[in-house]
């Protein structure tokens, strides 16, 4: 069976025509026009191919393959939505992948037991209304009424209102419930988003688990005085207090809590913030992830044990307020076994990694067997006009989504 | 000799009323219409006391009680415009004690060998041209034709144009120079502007030294990378790299350089600045100050060291930049002396304490022998409209401030 690389890069050509930005890369939010002429391109494609096109309550796009009997599909899919000033990689990769699969099979008159299910999951990036994964929270039962009206964008449409304009039926939100046993698999192809595969060079991930993040905002109260007048000994500078915050949450997160956790502090803004004046109030904004809920736990534990102990130490308030905590997602052993399997009999070196982005997959993981296939990011860049990914490592994630549906798609 | 605490009171509440905000304290930029009507203030109370008014090129105001012989003057005053939203003691504090020692002169009869100078200099605050002292600066030579033009205001206008519509002749600059020998002594009362006297219990300082910063801007670069998805290990993270040079420049200045140094990270700018990237780039500004040029050059190359060393380690680019790096000023000890025997004649208690911020007697201090009193200033604060310091305090500053003028006055 015959990957064609040429069709993969002129379906990336095109679809990075959709949203495109002056500079490169693509805006392509939720539920935009750039959004439906992308929907469109790939509608187009799938009819091409024979296949019908439905999309769900929520805008989530269905195609199906027949099979031979009627059993519960092999699902594949990604997501068209982008970042502002995203790049063309993100999501997309998925979709080029699960599209090419289905031209191969029919090109070659392959025909499976399982029907093949292509899906495009609706706003999957958090950019337009504030919440991620949209489409695999309406599918899983994730997403209520009420965050219909409550998730808004940055003009104050809320998703229900943009629903309705983009054609949809907001109303009917639960016939987009998919149940457990409905689908017998999900696989998507998707960029890593680190630097991971890049760095080791290694065309391929079989992604084992999905990090959840724990996101905690910090507040740090100390004391403005003149920055020449007041003695070291005098002082309650907010901002030393939040830089040992800020080295502790390293610390923790690379060698006191699990091998896989990451702790990030992504931004600190300080009052009143001039040079000549003692910061007198910091407010920090951390990020710990882990694949291992347990290992998690225990680095945001000692993140507040820290800030505690700083607080105290150093007569600064240090108040705090965890805005998520989330359970990370162990994938299907399954079907990670099946894509390594299909790695090996392809001949390409694949590493086992976790995710430490969340996807649709961890959705999906609640409802069926659920696995990713990674692609390197080039130095690691995503959520950006830069994100780059060789179509030669593209190409052998599709050989390798290829192998596993089939397989799979097999399975009586 | 009697000093009137209700005099004083009179005088601060109404030179608080020009440039009065709504909320209290003051805004009375150098040469608005504020600055004008508390300078006329001012004049129409000397002119009371039977004193002429002068006023030199750059608005520094001039007043002489005459002395029995025609030698150099002991001169005392300090400034009256204030930063924007400030407080009603900052430089008020030293015009008003100055005024209260001529009226209690002339109260008594007490005649003075030399004769006792009255000072209001102009443009002490940097906050409306960005240069401060600028009419001590003047009056030493300091503040050159060429910079009248290139300091400007919010507004574009320079300080050349300022001057003008204020009614002075900026050509006339250099007409405002004081040589060494005209000027016999100066004592500058001020509120500390940092919380030492006031954490003591202590109502007088008596001020050695002013301190001088050397301001240095760091900018950090690292790779803005997915808080996600990418490892610990293979993180370039700009910000923590930026809090291992905070905590440095504290532990520097505390226990490293000299016992008064002091070091401050007032602002740090993070880019991108969001919860789910890793810091790529800050940028950090330092203010080191000391009273001892050694220990503050000690200090400074231990920051740069350690920024070094930080960067090589941690794979972060670090660039910076010295952006001022001034002298510090030893006072004159002679003053010092008259000042704590003039406190211990009375009975007060003092401290002998560095002054962490400038002021305009460190130019004076080029000039002839400059010393300055300190009153506490109310948890540290200025710059502030919550500035405060207790009226018995500023009588004790001005008892002593009278005591050691007419102490100078009468040497021959």
């Amino acid at each position: 069976m015959h990957i064609k690389p040429e069709r993969i890069q002129r379906d990336l050509e095109n679809l990075a025509c959709f949203g495109r930005l002056k500079g490169g890369g693509v805006s392509r939010l939720a539920f935009t026009s750039a959004d439906r002429e992308a929907r469109q391109y790939l509608r187009n494609a799938l009819i091409q191919q024979g296949l019908s096109v439905t999309q769900d309550a929520v805008g989530n796009m269905r195609s199906r393959r027949c099979g031979k009997e009627n059993l519960a599909p092999v699902m594949t899919g990604s997501h068209l939505d982008s970042v502002p000033s995203g790049g063309t990689f993100d999501g997309t990769v998925g979709i080029v992948a699960a599209l090419e699969v289905i031209r191969v099979l029919n090109e070659q008159g392959v025909e499976t037991l399982r029907p093949i299910d292509i899906i495009n999951f609706s706003a999957e990036e958090s950019s337009r209304f504030g919440g991620s994964t949209l489409g695999s929270k309406a599918i899983t039962g994730r997403l209520s009424p009420k965050q219909l009206h409550t998730y808004k964008d940055k003009d104050g449409l809320s998703l229900y209102e943009a629903m309705e304009t983009f054609g949809l039926n907001p109303d009917r939100l639960e016939s987009a419930r998919i149940r457990p046993g409905e689908v017998y698999a999900f696989i998507e192809t998707h960029i890593e988003q680190g630097r991971v595969l890049d760095s080791l060079g290694i065309p391929l991930g079989v992604v084992t688990s999905i990090a959840a993040p724990t996101r905690i905002k910090v507040y740090l109260v100390g004391r403005a005085d003149h920055s020449g007048a007041t003695p070291m000994d005098l002082r309650a500078d907010a901002l030393v207090a939040a830089s040992e915050i800020i080295l502790g949450v390293e610390r923790i997160a690379s060698s006191e809590a699990g091998s896989h956790t990451v702790g990030t502090v992504g931004y600190s803004h300080i009052e009143p913030g001039v040079l000549n004046v003692i910061p007198g109030q910091v407010e920090l904004g951390i990020d710990i992830r882990d694949i291992n809920k347990e290992s998690k736990d225990l680095a945001v534990n000692k993140v507040i044990s820290l800030m505690e102990d700083t607080g105290d130490r150093r007569g600064i308030q240090i108040n705090y307020e965890i805005t998520a905590n989330e359970t990370p997602v162990t994938l299907s052993a399954e079907i990670v076994d099946v894509l390594k399997r299909a790695a090996e009999t392809l001949g390409y070196s694949y590493r086992l990694m976790p995710s430490g982005a969340g996807h649709d997959a961890m959705y999906m993981a609640e409802i069926t067997n659920a696995g990713m296939i990674f692609v390197p990011s080039q130095e690691g860049i995503s959520h950006n006009i830069a994100e780059y990914t060789p179509l030669e490592d593209i190409v052998k994630g599709t050989e390798v989504l290829l192998e596993a549906i089939v397989k799979l798609a097999n399975e009586k």
